[in-house]
């Protein structure tokens, strides 16, 4: 674009969205070119902080007609670059087209604006007696938008589903400013295509999330959280299937692979240590219920732990007795001391649960006859088939971290799973979508860009 | 087409399917042409079925070549019109390509084929310890590729959620013959666009499913069934609210309306009346537990009964002490004496749970204004917002149904509801698509549909 052009763009925009709404230049703050835990990259052309619909739709409208690339950004806590945009493109913020329009209890729904911050959000509906089905680590930064446009999975995908499970209605506009929606309460509404689900997790390259419906929980009246050794892998596949049947209230369901949890019982300062380590699993489990008799639950969950050691499923074991127990038990599953570890490379990938441990293995061996000095350590929410790992050598290849992720990711692609589970695909990992996703997947991609944004002005670069 | 083309397509058909594979002409059979309850219509130019994924690529690739409509069919339960091919088109049945391909008990999915009886894949789930969480009416002949493209609904959606919130992976063929798929079966995958929700409830405008894999729920060990009378709407949705907390394992809430509990109970021989016919809401509670032990649930159950008694939110209550019993509460719900009403119009809507009652007034009244010796019976799935409407009038206007259809829809328009909870758009509702989409969403299902299938040859004239 001609240095004109820009001008002429920028005028427009300013004139539109005032002061307030279009920031250009070293006005621009370096949030809005940072991504989470990492080094500012380049200054974008303008961020534009639309403050209502008309705003977002006449921003987009002004940007496709100039064919300028826009970047929607949320609370800028995404793990996939997908919110960074380049020198010559500019930023769509969403922060200020925030909070609730209505929580209808009747119908257990809330109608809130993208720029909503998940814990705000999370905290207006509990105090109408719901919970919201969805939570993540980044609860204080991360908002709805981004949550929806990148379909988040977090904490207890195996209660109530990812982003994508709570979404009833959904607003977003497209790339040439048309606003298209759907503020639907009904669980049941199959009049015509259900366009809302083309929009979630696309992460902003089909179009902008203004506006959501989501669905509400019963509110949550306790937790019950609970450690124990497994001795072996089948046995973790056994328990999963008796908690399901057992548990209902299931929330959360983690393992941790033993090389895990010796580096971090071993590297963090002051945390309580169940068990010592040995060479067995140590699983996590959450139950969160609506039921207000926390006796009752406990000694249920207390009921199902003696069965399963009569029956040689789980070795030792300990229900947490009280809320700081409990979290110190979630502080040695999060695991913070592994960010220590020199040049880590985190991965998110899902697999067929039943084959999670068989590629494990297969990961460690292969990582440790390529660096012989690696460290690797692997933990996961289980339940739902999403494992992390962690990946750290002692110097990087000369390639930085490629190298690493094609050994990784060709493992992911044998063993018929996913190189993104939760994080999206963004700029990170665009170069392996293909390991996932078909040709003839990859082209239908294509093909649905191109007839939503054929200029291709809709995070230029990220995903396809 | 000309004739010679005609004769081309159906010989290159015939060659590649075989003569099982491609019916024609005064071969075919009344099933092909003739919709659920209904008389048959014209036979269409051929009917194909497919025994693979090849053949149905192979068959679609010709179709769009010669540029001939295909009607995907499967089970021909469908309420909507949605599966009858006209004289100049091809049915494309899935029947023969049926059956499990693997049910992964670590993963809890099984892998099926569209062409597979719904019933039949239920039983199968069972029989290795699962249930399926998709059940409705015509479980005896529905197709899950038919189920998956409507986006059925049925029986237990506030439980696991519609046909769609049960797929995990998909297979679809678009209309140039290209297989798209997806047999993912990981609960979190998010390496791009989900594609697979494209194609579910399309109504086989965008793309013919072949396979699926579906997620699987515990075994459901006891059922218990109840019905309630409440003294008016408000309390209903108290009690909405309440059986979500109290009763996780609710499976059903279904409610009826005092015209209808009148008419059916005083038309149906040999029922077995619980509660004389009232002013009132007759609410029937289902729960489909988990827990091994039926006492422990029933117990459960009939203390939530005299807590909601106590504070005034139920009348008579009677808790099914038998199969047999809870069959004969279903019997009342089902209301099939209703069928029997003259001219008998059946309403399938959604509408937001706090304003249904509101509707329900609202359209009873116009209706009687309108034609005074209406007769209109109203009963739906409250839980999951769906109401179901029948009407009767002794004699059609002119325009047949046409004026009553637009009558009703205008009413739900006005509520902000949807004229097709479950039963999907196909031909019947086709003049009414645009009382609850705007017209940006739908030029936005154009959009899609010509970058799918650009030749219009899938499912020519339905839903859009």
């Amino acid at each position: 674009m001609s240095t004109t052009d820009t001008a002429a763009l920028l005028d427009a925009l300013r004139q539109r969205l005032g002061p307030e709404g279009c920031v250009a230049g070293a006005d621009i703050g370096p949030r809005y070119f940072t991504a989470y835990n990492e080094a500012p990259v380049c200054r974008p052309l303008a961020v534009l902080r639309p403050a209502s619909i008309d705003d977002v739709s006449c921003a987009l409208a002004l940007c496709h007609r100039f064919g300028v690339g826009v970047v929607p950004q949320g609370g800028m806590t995404g793990l996939a670059g997908g919110a960074l945009a380049g020198a010559d493109e500019v930023v769509l913020a969403l922060e200020r087209f925030n909070g609730i329009e209505e929580i209808d209890a009747a119908a257990g729904t809330v109608t809130v604006r993208a720029g909503t911050v998940l814990q705000t959000l999370q905290q207006a509906v509990r105090e109408v007696g719901f919970e919201l089905g969805l939570d993540l680590g980044a609860r204080g930064s991360c908002q709805i938008g981004g949550n929806l446009a990148t379909n988040a999975g977090g904490n207890r995908a195996i209660r109530f589903g990812v982003a994508r499970d709570q979404v009833l209605g959904l607003e977003a506009v497209l790339a040439d400013g048309t606003v298209v929606g759907g503020l639907n309460k009904m669980l049941k509404n199959n009049a015509g295509y259900d366009l809302k689900q083309m929009f979630i997790g696309s992460e902003g390259t089909l179009g902008v999330i203004t506006r959501a419906v989501l669905r509400l929980q019963p509110k949550l009246h306790s937790t019950h959280t609970c450690l124990c050794t497994v001795p072996d892998y089948a046995p973790v596949i056994e328990l999963w299937r008796r908690t399901r049947a057992s548990l209902s209230d299931v929330s959360s369901f983690e393992l941790m692979w033993p090389d895990f949890y010796r580096y971090v019982t071993a590297h963090t300062p002051g945390l309580e240590i169940p068990f010592a380590a040995d060479e067995v699993f140590y699983l996590l489990i959450e139950c969160a219920t609506t039921n207000p008799d926390a006796e009752v639950c406990a000694a249920r969950f207390e009921a199902c732990l003696g069965e399963w050691f009569e029956a040689g499923l789980i070795g030792d074991a300990v229900l947490a007795g009280s809320t700081r127990q409990a979290e110190s038990l979630w502080r040695l599953r999060e695991g913070l001391a592994i960010d220590a570890l020199p040049n880590l490379i985190n991965y998110d990938v899902s697999l067929p649960i039943g084959g999670i441990d068989g590629f494990v293995q297969q990961c460690r061996a292969t990582l440790a006859g390529r660096w012989p000095a690696v460290q690797s350590v692997f933990f996961g929410h289980i339940g739902d088939s999403n494992l992390h790992i962690g990946v750290s050598l002692a110097e990087l290849p000369p390639s930085g971290g490629h190298e690493v992720d094609a050994l990784v990711y060709a493992l992911v692609r044998e063993a018929g799973g996913s190189v993104s589970a939760e994080h999206g695909i963004g700029r990170a990992k665009r170069d392996f979508l293909d390991y996932t996703r078909s040709p003839a997947e990859i082209d239908l991609m294509r093909t649905l860009k191109s007839a939503l944004d054929p200029r291709g002005i809709l995070n230029p670069g990220k995903l396809l």
